[in-house]
């Protein structure tokens, strides 16, 4: 299992250089290495992926040995081991494809991720939920009620001690202070290929505009709905012949598709935010 | 060669048999149908493909006999001989790899239409033009001169006996009366997956957001900027690692691809406009 | 709901007209019709969706008073109410992806089929299926009692009344005679574009080969392997970087998406089959 | 412009330490790195774009600095400076998409190479090529002829200086000794995604097949016909109604993208060879 080292910073020369001898330095084989400069702001970004084996310092003793290095780069770290997965707090509402999806790719071992507990406004799929194991949480939301149910919820998942929120067709708008509060650490699907038909009902707008292209978004939350930094977007071809049921049907492949890869890149820490782009180390 | 006969009107029972009906009463054999009824609407949309050697009747005389019929279904229709091609002019500025593309399609005989005439508004592309055999013209276009350009385009467009007009990245907003002039019959290609990033420099949109997909719009052109009903969309995979160059070099195969299929797709009248939207009988 | 004619026959000229004529003659208003002649075999296709409502005679009537025409024809045909669901048996080995993404479409009511039994050599996903409420019947397979468990299997689809059998990743050969027996209503799911790595582990001789494309096949199962015709293909990109274990993941997607359309295009009467190719009225 | 370091070698801790600090150590600045460790063969591959301006030393100090270093590692190596374009020696026979597309790439400054020649068995292009500035020279290939004419080939393209050979469908067989000469310098592009459809008219083979994907793969051309290791692939949506002219037609644009993209890699060393696969470091 790797340890993963991820960062981001003002670009300098000879950074890379410093970081793999940093490794090296600590008995530490590269098992993989992404680094991408962007040259129009003068910031780096890099991922290293070192086999834990090797390592001579535990995790700690690593950490705090990087700690000076990192500070004197001004940069932007994490340092953890791909042993101790993410936990990851699904949220849904009444459709249930991505959470559906998210499960079974939990349950085939292909999302390397713990679920603590899924969240949902609706009763809907608490038997889904509840019968592989996991907890389910029902907050329910009305106009009245928003505000204190966001608080349980952020409550909720703070206990389950969450990595990560993902909005798994979740339909209400969070408030501001939840999108800062949990800024970077929150993933949305949305079921348009953004900046297109941005708000609600996009499939609609889609066949209304008729379009022939249809897609699927997946992308950090901050407080500007659907402006956050986009992870992954996926695509199907429509014709004239789909109504908007049936771009609700194809849409929901790229849905389940695109959320899928986000929330993988992410858990392998193989995304770096900067402003409001991302930089993904895809694998 | 086939005869093809293209018709929207409003749905009632018994409409393709009616059409089929009186092909097979004038010794037409069919080599494709194609049909297709927005029920939401009530409209009916069909294109037949007639072996024109099995028609007892030529041309002029078959569409005599097949206008009291559709005046009856108060029917929009053609019919026309596929031998007859479309004559296509085509405009361009100065980004020439859509005409490049159309060019080479056109003199590989996979795009069966006339090319009686280039226009553009500067001399960069006369000699590519020119060494095809073609007509080049040069239109040139500034503030002052724009309205006596578009008036010179027209009257050489209704000279070359034009029956569509590819904007081939041409680079200058039409006037309302242009547009309505060759409504239905200008294709213009534009450089983002409509409707995301309407206007100018969508590229540098598209880069500035972060998207991680591209694409190009080939639709019939409107009073309405990057409106228009959409006959095809093309799209690329982008990453972090591209630039707005690399965008915009990624894009012109979303361009090439998706202006040709368009053209294509017009020039056989598989094409069929409703409001703003297509019905596209692709092949 | 459409009722729903599906015809194939040799070409001759005025068969869409006498098809639609007879449609008209019964009152029936057309939905959705699709044609397509094969020139090279001189042969006729067509799928033919009716309003069921304005239908003057019930099933049996109009299939009494289609028999005779069909027989002068000398076509293969189905006319079937699209209300009467398809009954389709699944059956699957050790690796559920493809049951688990036809369970979720089908209890979404995306997938317009019944489930009556659902087949496996193993109990892996006896709790999986059971827990939907449906019936799951073990059927061992080892090479002593192969010829035994597939005449088991053989009565068991008969009995639930099955139209169609689904291989969702069911990994034996079948015998010749059951392939017979179900030819033309057995849909397997192949994981690789076929004609490319047909035969076992198709994965890793991608992986061997180092191609930048993987896929997966959707076809009707004859006796050869791998050789029925095909309904459906889908593919992936994959990189140096992908190892037989990510080529396994990442294909997965692919054949989930081939199958479920596969079966979705079968289910709704929009496959035909001719030799060893089909036409797929595609929606 | 960037100086580029192309490295595979057998794999050991602190490789990229090592590469990194030798850079750092000359000055240079890091603008891109890829880098990739092929774990079941124990072999690592990296490519260092350095800051040319940025470098203490010249090429040939350079490559006189780093020759022990690479010595010592057991490396396969390159250090070039990439405003050398390399010189390309284009074939073809006659289908002349490929060409085309490439010369227009090239003209565009979308293709940073130089092409010093033209080689053809037939006189098809030749004024394509010429009006463009560029020589052509015609090898006629008869079955008598053609030792002595691919003797002839060699020649020419020695004598060009050639860094790389492209057959933008040159539709001879080459014999073992060119192969061998040329090995990892000629780069083919084949009509179907291998390993489907190997050998002469992959198109007809594909229709008679009724595959619903077709594509193209381009290749390095080892002695073993349509078996060298594949550099990038490209497919298209095919259905029932698409004759074997109309897969030449879409698989035509497949051809173009994906020969113009491994000619790319190639000429901007992103392409390491390694047994029978390749590591392409896409841009």
């Amino acid at each position: 299992m790797p340890t993963l080292l991820k960062l981001s910073c003002p670009d300098r020369p000879g950074l890379l250089a410093r970081l793999t001898a940093f490794v090296a330095f600590h008995g530490g084989n590269l098992l993989e290495v992404n680094q991408f400069t962007d040259h129009s702001h003068g910031w780096f970004f890099a991922r290293l992926a070192v086999d834990s084996e090797t390592l001579a310092l535990d995790l700690p003793a690593l950490r705090k040995a990087f700690a000076p290095e990192a500070g004197e780069l001004g940069a932007e770290w994490s340092l953890r081991r791909s042993e101790e997965r993410m936990k990851v707090v699904l949220c849904v509402s009444k459709q249930g494809h991505c959470l559906h999806d998210l499960l079974w790719r939990w349950k085939a071992s292909d999302l390397a991720i713990d679920i603590p507990l899924v969240i949902s406004n609706h009763e809907t799929y608490r038997e889904t939920v509840e019968r592989e194991g996991l907890r389910f949480a029902h907050v329910p939301m009305t106009a009245e009620t928003k505000e204190a149910g966001f608080r349980q919820m952020d409550a909720l998942i703070r206990e389950a001690g969450a990595d990560l929120v993902v909005l798994a067709r979740y339909m209400q708008i969070l408030p501001d202070w939840f999108c800062q509060a949990w800024s970077g650490k929150t993933i949305n699907i949305h079921h348009s290929f953004l900046p297109a038909f941005v708000g609600a009902n996009p499939y609609q707008k889609a066949f209304d505009r008729g379009v022939k292209l249809i897609g699927a978004t997946c992308h950090y939350v901050t407080g500007d709905l659907d402006e956050g930094p986009i992870i992954e977007q996926e695509v199907a071809r429509v014709g004239h012949f789909h109504n908007p049921a049936d771009l609700i049907r194809l849409g929901q492949d790229c849905e389940r598709v695109a959320l899928a890869r986000g929330v993988r890149y992410h858990a392998q820490d193989r995304v770096l935010i900067h402003g409001n782009k991302t930089v993904v180390f895809a694998d």
